[in-house]
């Protein structure tokens, strides 16, 4: 039986790594969507910006965030502060038998939670897109990684006051999207829009992205990225019930995703008499963005609606952050933002364990403290080492300022 | 014994889901492999047709196709008629044993071979690119992906009449690539060719791709996807024979690829004097698509030779059907047609269980149903909204006319 | 309990597989990480040399070189030169038990080691870029696939003196990445560097490449690919023990390159005032080559120290060799080579049971073998074919010469 317990602990733990790495992938799918919605005189200095924050997040999880999340006792507001990622289970431990004996590998918990902080990060350096200085964000991504998101993340994953409270968000629409959707925000209006995107007589401009393709290519890839993310939240793998909910996962996501591309299409067309393809590759995100608080309640039929309905909100939110002058080049806070708060609302429609009253507690939590936290952090930021760009770079792109080359050196651009 | 049929069925059902993503990314294989091919102008587009033909898909095949597939009985022609994806095993049903006992999750089922109706309708967009109306395609990927895909795939893999005849396509040479191309034959016939493609002297214009890195990124990610295409078409990976037999489908799939590639490359630099690279792509896809119908039964240097003939049939494909004034821009109808016959053809030559008879058999039953139920679908589309976008849309390129966007809006063009 | 052999028979098999996926998906980064550091006009070449030095790199190594690395027997110096590769794994021999039981799929062994040898073939491609003869070089990939990295293979993992001597590298920092480099090395020499990137004066022309985009896409498809190279190193996952292993080695990949962005991006800064992408993605596949050679025995931290010191090592390396002359486009040599040494002596820093004498051993061997052998082919290859493309075609660049097509034929390029 001993042989038996351990295969079924690699299982667990395989299975951990490898929806791990296509969390970790989902980095790229950020990188690709965000430097294919940019201008080309901006790509570089996004793909910097992407690649850096991934190793710091990687980085600062390591160092004290995964401490701060996981080791903080039960209940609580205020976490430990803490360092490094304890220790790996003994052969002991795993065979020891019992509720508390470990059935994965610590070290694959910590890749998995690690590439998730990441991804919460990868959300604001879209928001925040062609006009921001690149240390003053990489600044922001220590914080954020090393304290803001672990605080809430204790909270719930970590055994804190909201899982206390019965707060229900099985892979993370509120504890990854909507938080880094509101360190965002908070970003988005201590900086202000771009030049040009606003005009002064109440106009909005386009400001199209560069490259199609890229924007594609991230979308698609952070589909496929999204199986790790919400099929590696089961935790476990290794017995009937566990497989048949990971399995449950696994189409539920790509359900709710085909719908959100199918409802924000329809709905783009219908609206701008375009099939608008941003509109279907941010669908597809709503959509994912949506199941994410519970993919495994809802039937797959349920799921593709709950996706749709993420795919119409995006739509009207996208054109809402507009018209109120939030300048978000990549629309980031309307996919994790708003779209985020409908996946945490809708969990009670599926899930009998939850309530929208523990929902709404844990959206006003998790949106209050990241957005504060951040507001605060960026202008400290602000007042240290400024945060903006000068007029002069951001006409010129920020890739030749930051960075001192271009994503695109040969290709002739249109005046 | 229960936790090991448990342990044995999480494998299974993990194995799949894992298999079951790689074949979702072939999504986005097709989406840059066809938008490199094309022209700039029309890109936008045609990644609006891949992602939306991937949503439908899944949602079709998820309302009604996944039941007509599976669940009509067995050797019969006619499938029933139902809607969505029945009910999930039990612990009871796992554990009960025998033959009849489940050893995968039903989801898991389900999750594989809804990702298997996206590929066979992402094969039909390439080759009706840069002049098709976006919406009367989509409007044939609902009826293709809720209907004609399922009749003929419930003929073999759902125990109809092609099961009962003999017809032996492991993966789908023919049940998905040889049936997406014939489903895009009968499109390119009702649309023409490109304004331009042939003059009226007889000449064929080349008219190149802008993207040759997406279009070799594409193929990449098709050669990595075709891993769990084959792989896991196997359906079993818990014991020692399945363990094995996925090896070598996987070894088998490599080496076809491999010698595909090769072949085509030596052809095309004997033949055009030069080391075509939308050749050698061609030639890779080529080989996996001739291995698809028996990745099991050959050595692996047999299926490098598998692969290797299918290289050389490419090429000649693709120029034969320019001849022919078949205008596909993409070589759709060459690499997933002319080698998905020569896949199914070459099973006999290794597997003494299948026979010529029943391979012409399933061909001919296969392609005639595929292309004349699809031939019917444009006709009619064509007369009820029409598919071709208007001659001045066509020239301007269809991105502005359908999507209202530009793929690469700041790129200045060559004229 | 035959069932519990062949169910952990069947977990490690399929943990090699989807390793070995993972490190195929490799070729894909190297090959866009490339595309995107050369120069358009030279672009659609390096797709093709990429796409076919894989389809080679399986072929050679299915035909000969499998055999070579793994049946020559214990202590030798001298390879057996053979052919294919060999039976499969009975069911009987699988469930004989005891130590020399076999506990994955022979198929799924030789599977991950051949994509191994086109990995460290892909680092020769861009080290040569912009200015070789396409055939020359696929010339010389069938020699060192077939030939060159088997036998020095062999010394080690096949069980060859440099293993009896006690020389440690897990994944390959010496034995595939310094391998690769040695060859690239040797090609360099003989190829000269490109027209226009010293000056008579001694003056050092930056050439930047043409699409920053797709090479750090490629550099997060190393990155990711790279969980299978190091992770299935370990060559087992079924018990406790394995499971922590492996699960220890996907987290220090991780930290080791999230250490190198950050210390190659501060480095960058410090010293050219600019965060430079180029340094940003050059720091995280040094990171990823140092750790390779033992990412199983530091700890997560340590790992990140060992990356960072990498990161630091590549920057100096990329301006050392400009400063000699050796025209490297893609920085493959700094990358792969100088930190690969680095990665080699670190080992005995963590791991008791290495030495730096074995070590120092170890690099002398395999570099010299691999330096030497591929001196004299490259000169074999100059003597017979010609390996350097005329000043007309490096002028006009090598797309249309070899492959008669450009990779961007309708985006403008900048005079």
């Amino acid at each position: 039986m001993n042989e038996l317990t351990e295969l079924s602990y690699a299982l667990d733990t395989f299975y951990f790594l490898i929806c791990g790495v296509l969390v970790m992938w989902m980095a790229a799918g950020f990188s690709m969507l965000e430097a294919g919605m940019v201008r080309s005189k901006n790509t570089a200095e996004i793909l910097t910006k992407n690649i850096a924050l991934f190793a710091i997040a990687c980085t600062m999880y390591l160092l004290v965030g995964y401490y701060i999340m996981y080791s903080s006792g039960e209940g609580g507001f205020l976490p430990s502060l803490g360092f490094l990622i304890g220790t790996e289970n003994s052969v002991d431990a795993v065979l020891a038998g019992g509720e508390d004996a470990p059935y994965y590998s610590m070290r694959s918990d910590f890749f998995f939670q690690v590439v998730f902080v990441a991804t919460a990060m990868s959300i604001v350096s879209g928001a925040v897109a062609e006009r921001m200085k690149l240390w003053a964000f990489l600044a922001f991504a220590v914080v954020m990684t090393a304290f803001i998101y672990p605080v809430s993340g204790y909270w719930t994953w970590g055994g804190g006051w909201l899982d206390g409270v019965g707060y229900s968000d099985y892979a993370g629409s509120g504890i990854v999207h909507m938080a880094g959707a509101a360190a965002a925000l908070a970003g988005v209006l201590v900086l202000g829009p771009r030049k040009g995107k606003y005009g002064k007589d109440g106009s909005i401009h386009a400001i199209p992205g560069a490259n199609m393709p890229l924007a594609t290519l991230g979308t698609f890839i952070l589909w496929m990225g999204w199986f790790g993310f919400n099929g590696g939240s089961e935790l476990k793998m290794s017995d009937a019930v566990s497989a048949n909910n990971v399995a449950q996962v696994f189409v539920n996501t790509n359900a709710a995703a085909a719908g959100g591309v199918i409802a924000a299409l329809v709905l783009a067309k219908l609206w701008f008499r375009k099939a608008d393809l941003t509109m279907a590759l941010n669908g597809a995100l709503a959509g994912l963005v949506a199941i994410t608080a519970d993919p495994l309640s809802p039937s797959a039929l349920g799921a593709a609606l709950i996706g749709a309905i993420g795919g119409l909100i995006v739509v009207a939110a996208i054109i809402t952050l507009d018209k109120l002058k939030l300048d978000d080049p990549v629309g980031a806070i309307s996919v994790h933002g708003v779209v985020g708060i409908w996946g945490v609302l809708a969990v009670p429609l599926n899930n009998g364990d939850a309530s929208f009253g523990a929902q709404l507690i844990g959206i006003v939590g998790i949106f209050g403290w990241v957005f504060l936290a951040s507001l605060v952090v960026w202008l400290v930021l602000k007042a240290v080492m400024g945060i903006r760009v000068s007029e002069e770079e951001e006409y010129e792109g920020v890739d030749i300022a930051e960075c001192g080359l271009e994503a695109y050196p040969e290709f002739s651009v249109k005046k």
